[in-house]
C-alpha cells in the first residue's frame, strides 16, 4: 500500500479532517498522480450532507496533477506528464455504452472517483481532496499545453456536464442557448456555447419560445414551467443541477413539443474532445484558488452560493505524496 | 342560423341526449359539412367526465364528411367534396407557430373543434357527434381518393397525434420504435412507424436501451421508469396518452441522456402530409362502426378498453342536416 494525506468527512459536516489515507499499489495499467488542484463541486456538498451512517469520505472528482509513477503496462503516460481526472475512474469496458465511449452510462455502473467500489479489489474509492490519487490509465487525460492547471480542473466535472448536452443538441452558429443558474456549471455553459457559435443568454428572461437549448444548472428543486416556456418548438430543457425527482406538467411539454432531458458528466470520447476544444479556444473556468486547508471555508461559501464561479483547492499544502 | 342534430352531454355522463343544435350562418371562408363519420376519442371521455358545471357539450373532433355549401370566398372546396376535420378549427394565423404550420401550438390558443371559443363571435364550439359542422376552409382537408371515410376519420386525431412525434424524431429505415398501449393511437403508431421503415414492437418488453422512440399512448397515470429504461442513448419517450402532471425520476433521464417529450395533435402542414402519406400507403385505422344512436355503448366500452381499435360513429341515422 501507498499512503498519502487527504481531507475526510466522517460526520456529514463540512468540518473535514486531515487524515492519512491509503492508495493501492500500482497495477500494470495504473498511474500514480500527485494531485495539484481539485475543484469543489456542488455534488461534494450533497454527498457530505448525505453521509450520516455511510462511512468516511474523501470528496473530489475534478482534479489536475502530475504523474509520479506508472504501472508496467502503461504506454500513454510518463512520469512528469500533466494529467486531468474527472468523475469516472473505471467501467466494465464491454457493454454497449462503454464501447461507444459513454462510460458514464456503463450498464454495470461506472466506478465513481470517490464513494465508488473498485472493480478489482472491492475497496471504496476516495477522491481528489488528497495529495495522491491512483487511477487506471484509461481514465486519466493528458492536460493540453496552455491550459492552466488550476483553472482547468473544473472542466472535468462542471465542464463536461454542460459539454455533452451542448454537443448532443448540435449547438453551433445560429443556435440560441439560455443558461439558468450561473455557478460552476452555468458559467462554463455560457463560455462553451458562445465559443461553439451560439447566441447565449445567461438571463432567465421570459423570452417565450426562443431557445433551442436551456442548460438548467440550478442546484435545488424548482418550478420547470417558466423554463420550458422559454424553449423553442422542439427545444430542449436539460436539467443538470438537480438530478432528483421532479414534478413535470406534461402540458408544458405538449405546447411546442418541448423535450426534457438530463445527463451526467461524460464519457472518455466527449471528455477528450472537450479538453481539445478548450485548449484550442483558450477556455478554462473562472476560479478562486484556496489552500486545501481552507476546504471548510470553500464548502460553506459554496453552500451559500458565494463563489465566482468555482473554488479550486491547491493541494500543495499537503506536502509531497510520500509525506502523508 | 342553421340547425342540425347532435348528441349532447349535459350532466357529465355518457348518456348523451339527441338534441337540436345551431350552426352559424356561413361566413365568406366557411364550409358547411355533412358529417358522415366521427371517431370516438379517449379525450371525449375525459371531457365528458369533467363536464359538471361546465355546461352542455357535443363531443367529436375527428370526422369525415361531404361539403354541402361554401362561403363566398371559398375557392379550394366545392359542394360534394369529401373532407376531413380534426381537433383544431381556427387559430390566430399570425404568431410564430401559425406561420410555420403549427396551428396546434398557436400562442393565442387554437380554437378546438368542441368546447372552444369561436374567434369571431365568441360562441362555444360544438363537435362532430352531429350531422352538420360549419368550419373555416383552412381547417378542412381534402380526403384523398382511396381512403375509406369511416376508417380515415381517426387519422384526424389519433393518427396525427402519433405522426408528429414520429416525424419530429426523424423515424425511418433503421429506426427502432416501441409503442406502449395498443388503442386508437397505439395501433396507428405501429402502422405508421412500420410504413416509415422502422423496426416496430408493440410489446413493452424490457429491452434495455433499445428504442430510438417510444410512443407512450397509455391513457392513465403510470410509472415512466420502465419505459425510459427501454430508450436508447439519446432516445425519446413521447407521452401521448396522459398529458397531465407526472412525477419524473430525473435519474431515469440522466442514464443515457433520455428525453421526455409530448405533443398534441398537429398543425395543418403535418396533417396534410399525414393524409397524403396514408393515401399513398393505404393506411387507415382499424375501426368498429356503430350507428350514432349507440354512442353511449361506444363510450362505455371505450372506458373499459373494449374496442379494436377505434369506434367510429355513423351519423347517417341523424338524417340530413336540415332534418334536425
Amino acid at each position: 500500500m501507498r499512503t498519502t494525506t487527504g481531507w475526510m468527512s466522517t460526520e456529514g459536516t463540512t468540518a473535514l479532517r486531515r487524515v492519512r489515507i491509503e492508495r493501492r499499489d500500482l497495477r500494470d495499467d495504473d498511474l500514480a498522480v500527485r494531485v495539484d488542484y481539485c475543484g469543489v463541486c456542488h455534488s461534494d456538498l450533497h454527498r457530505i450532507g448525505g453521509l450520516l451512517g455511510e462511512g468516511a469520505l474523501v470528496p473530489g472528482h475534478e482534479f489536475t496533477g502530475t504523474v509520479t509513477a506508472v504501472g508496467a503496462a502503461v504506454t500513454a503516460f510518463s512520469v512528469g506528464d500533466r494529467v486531468a481526472v474527472g468523475t469516472v475512474v473505471d467501467s466494465c469496458g464491454v457493454c454497449e455504452m462503454c464501447r461507444i465511449g459513454q462510460e458514464n452510462f456503463c450498464y454495470e455502473g461506472p466506478v465513481t472517483t470517490y464513494g465508488g467500489t473498485d472493480r478489482v479489489d472491492g475497496t471504496r474509492t476516495q477522491g481528489g481532496y488528497s495529495r495522491e490519487y491512483v487511477v487506471r490509465d484509461q481514465f486519466a487525460y493528458h492536460l493540453p499545453d496552455g491550459l492552466d492547471q488550476a483553472a482547468a480542473a473544473p472542466l472535468m466535472c462542471a465542464g463536461i456536464t454542460v459539454w455533452e448536452p451542448l454537443r448532443t443538441a448540435g449547438i453551433g452558429p445560429g443556435s440560441r442557448v439560455a443558461v439558468a443558474g450561473l455557478g460552476g456549471l452555468g458559467h462554463l455553459g455560457v463560455k462553451l456555447a458562445a465559443e461553439l457559435g451560439a447566441e447565449v443568454t445567461a438571463q432567465t428572461q421570459r423570452a417565450r419560445g426562443r431557445f433551442d437549448l436551456i442548460l438548467d444548472t440550478i442546484p435545488v428543486a424548482h418550478d420547470l414551467s417558466p423554463l420550458l416556456r422559454m424553449a423553442a418548438l422542439d427545444g430542449t430543457l436539460a436539467l443538470l443541477g438537480y438530478p432528483l425527482e421532479q414534478a413535470v406538467r406534461i402540458l408544458d411539454l405538449v405546447q411546442g413539443r418541448k423535450k426534457l432531458t438530463s445527463s451526467g458528466t461524460g464519457g472518455r470520447r466527449h471528455t477528450a474532445e472537450l479538453l481539445d476544444f478548450c485548449a484550442g479556444h483558450a477556455i478554462t473556468a473562472d476560479v478562486e484558488v484556496l489552500p486545501s486547508a481552507r476546504v471548510q471555508e470553500a464548502l460553506d461559501r459554496l453552500s451559500r452560493g458565494d463563489v465566482r464561479y468555482r473554488f479550486v483547492l491547491d493541494l500543495s499544502d499537503l506536502g509531497q505524496p510520500a509525506d502523508g
